[in-house]
């Protein structure tokens, strides 16, 4: 593995193509950390099944068009050699890609929608590395949430643009505890796998033991820390009495899944100190989906990754507080103090 | 006086089960800025007399399991040890306590909820105060209004917390001036009264005076400007025409009352120009009041102290305009200049 | 034009009553970021002129008094001379003080609105100029967007100000495409004078036609891409089959053409690269507008120029892909690195 990897390295610095085709896997990659070809190969081949048996491959597509747009915009903005070549600038495009061709109905507008996404997504996340930089923190899926949003909410006053996914606008009201539908363990390990593919918006298990399999190549703490914060997830969710088609579909565990990753294996060096805090963290983030869930009802549109980024970054602000491993930031500085 | 305090500091200096005894008052005391002990212990007794007389007990013990929660999270993070033995660490927590028992029913899981939250609102201060540092402002109470904020819009997605004094979620409309209902002298200075205790989650007018003893026992110049920051608010709010009930039950003074305290006697060296200055942050406060009562009418959640905490960061940002005190902030490090 | 403008400056430099004179106009002049008094005396001709043909000249005076009551609120803080002296004071309160008198109906109250407005604006100036000062952004207007936004939002609970041209509040719902109301070349025309003028709300094709004027005296380079940025705008509109009502009233393009100007002429040394940034800048801008109108409509509030302010500022931060002008901030630090 070590080996096959030198002579991908040694390979890629030859020849500017493939580095570009290098670049792409690598910002799939980054959406779960993985700074790895490899991981990424394995997480497109994950959205690639997981579009083709929902009957939506135009999705995975649109990812794919988002993170090479992305990628030729970060080269024209002259943007930093190192973030780009460690796909820095891919991994927000592929996921405005994946959550528009979601969302919205296909079209000539839509692709444009796309192109445009992508193309903002990295003016958005150059921004974002700049504006954090201060604290020593790291963007996370801040531009893609953006982005996203503004994208998503603007179709609401475009008739060329039409939203076929999105959730219906109304205020906030009580919660409704339905007739009785207790869940039973495989509904349970569902929700686990759908946690962990919903990081793509998708919720199928094969692309989630995929997505493991990816993560593992790289790093078998991510993959542990995955797992771990989804069983931790779903289990939060079930005792505080979610709603069943929300745990079982992934929607209230892909968050925390993040977060666990990030604050267990990603910017603290590895403690059960840290592990603690981690669980800590993943446990806020399943109450801050709920939290973002509710307070997006009014706008009709979805949270995205947003309450992980809000978690990952309150929990990440007092470095003081564990040592830092040495995670590098976007313009290519120790994110370490 | 003076001599019982370097007794107290001395007898505390030498165990640590009473340096906690003497963390957690000195917690409370921060909600209105007070770094001492005998004042927190006297708005203890005051909210533990309003919560009595409201019949609901559990509100205040809720905030002292949060403020205990708090200093026990704050210490296992190993925070900074100066600042925890002022308190810093406490004051949100104990607001957080109490607002999740204001506002959600009673239960085991409310009981969690409180622990949780006292626990995450200390990583949120520590962040909060990090990520302010480079303005050189406080984080006021940011971590209580975001912690709180989040825990109760989750309660909308779960069916084993219920919010029995959450306002009903609705968009926006007019103002509806009702029937005449005039104010008359009495209405107006419970308004007064009630705006101070309302800093605790309490209209009670006794609670109100005891909080203005507590203030008085370590600073004259706060208690004067809580009293005169109350009035200025309820003539404001009455000259703009709000709601009666709003007015009596204090309801758009408890935030004016924080700036008033923070402005006039925190942050800036006294003296005309810095009450003139406070004043308008106080008036303005009731208005950023009523802003964000408005906004927040969609979501089904109570502003808390979010207008103080924007007005007062505003206004403590052109920190140039004014003579800064020594007060240090939450690293220990002088907020002046 | 350089002789009478050198004889102007000694003029004012020997009396503090002429400054005073020449502070006022400068303010409006940097609206649309023109540091010149007869730009800026163009503008207050423009809006005299629109606010009289529209039947509503307290609207004019309302800004020019806030503008007034700014300057010396800025003198009472001792604010920055050489940014007093340039306006920066001013142009924040200059739109505070027509957007009240736009959306409340007139009375005592209203004015005493503007008064409090036109100080506040100052304390936020300052404070945001503070704020952004670590990333060597601008204020722009984000300091007349949130009093503004505040000031609004108070008044739904209030019976003393009435909102007579405030949106009505509703969740966001699907757009409903009408029957057929295509637009000829004369409406986009409109729409792209109204664009301009927008900037100071008030849709009117000789204020606008003033406007660039009043641009084209300063800087032909603003003058051209408001109006490049305008078309833009327009097109994009209507490419996304927006409403017709919006895009011929100029109310998606107002945004977008302070985003061209910043873009295009003030931060970044002009180039072919700056031009098609910018211009993906305004197309965003566009989208920007449509979705904050959206996520407004339960609040009850117009968006103002909240895109603009957005979108500028993800454009700017990533400062290290062009190069800075030597356009300085608020506290007279040049802004390039």
């Amino acid at each position: 593995m070590e080996k096959l990897s030198a002579w991908w390295e040694r390979l890629i610095a030859s020849s500017s193509i493939l580095r570009f085709v290098d670049n792409v896997p690598r910002g799939v990659g980054q959406v779960m950390f993985q700074d790895n070809p490899l991981s990424g190969a394995v997480f497109l081949a994950a959205i690639g099944w997981g579009s083709y048996a929902a009957g939506v491959p135009q999705v995975s597509i649109a990812g794919l068009v988002a993170v090479i747009v992305a990628t030729l915009t970060a080269e024209w903005l002259h943007a930093d050699r190192a973030a780009l070549n460690s796909g820095l600038y891919g991994y927000n495009a592929y996921l405005v890609g994946l959550a528009l061709a979601t969302f919205l109905a296909p079209g000539p507008l839509l692709w444009a929608y796309v192109v445009l996404g992508a193309a903002v997504s990295v003016v958005v996340m150059l921004g974002t590395a700049n504006a954090v930089q201060p604290w020593g923190v790291s963007a996370l899926t801040f531009p893609f949430v953006l982005t996203t949003w503004i994208l998503l909410l603007a179709t609401y006053g475009f008739s060329g643009l039409t939203g076929t996914a999105l959730p219906v606008g109304r205020v906030v009201t009580p919660f409704q505890p339905y007739e009785a539908s207790p869940l039973n363990i495989a509904d349970l390990a569902q929700g686990v796998l759908h946690s962990i593919s919903q990081v793509f918006l998708k919720g199928n298990g094969i692309a989630a033991v995929l997505l493991l399999a990816g993560l593992a190549v790289n790093s078998l703490a991510a993959a542990a820390f995955a797992l771990g914060g989804a069983i931790l997830a779903v289990a939060t969710a079930h005792v505080l009495g979610a709603e069943s088609e929300l745990i079982t579909g992934g929607l209230l565990g892909f968050s925390p899944v993040l977060t666990a990753i990030a604050l267990g294996t990603m910017f603290y060096r590895p403690s059960w100190r840290v592990a603690l805090y981690a669980a800590l963290g993943t446990v806020f983030s399943v109450i801050a989906q709920s939290a973002l869930n509710v307070a997006l009802t009014p706008f009709a549109i979805p949270a995205l990754t947003a309450p992980f980024v809000l978690v990952s970054w309150l929990f990440l602000l007092p470095r003081q507080c564990f040592q830092k491993t040495s995670a590098v930031n976007v313009d290519g500085e120790k994110l370490a103090a």
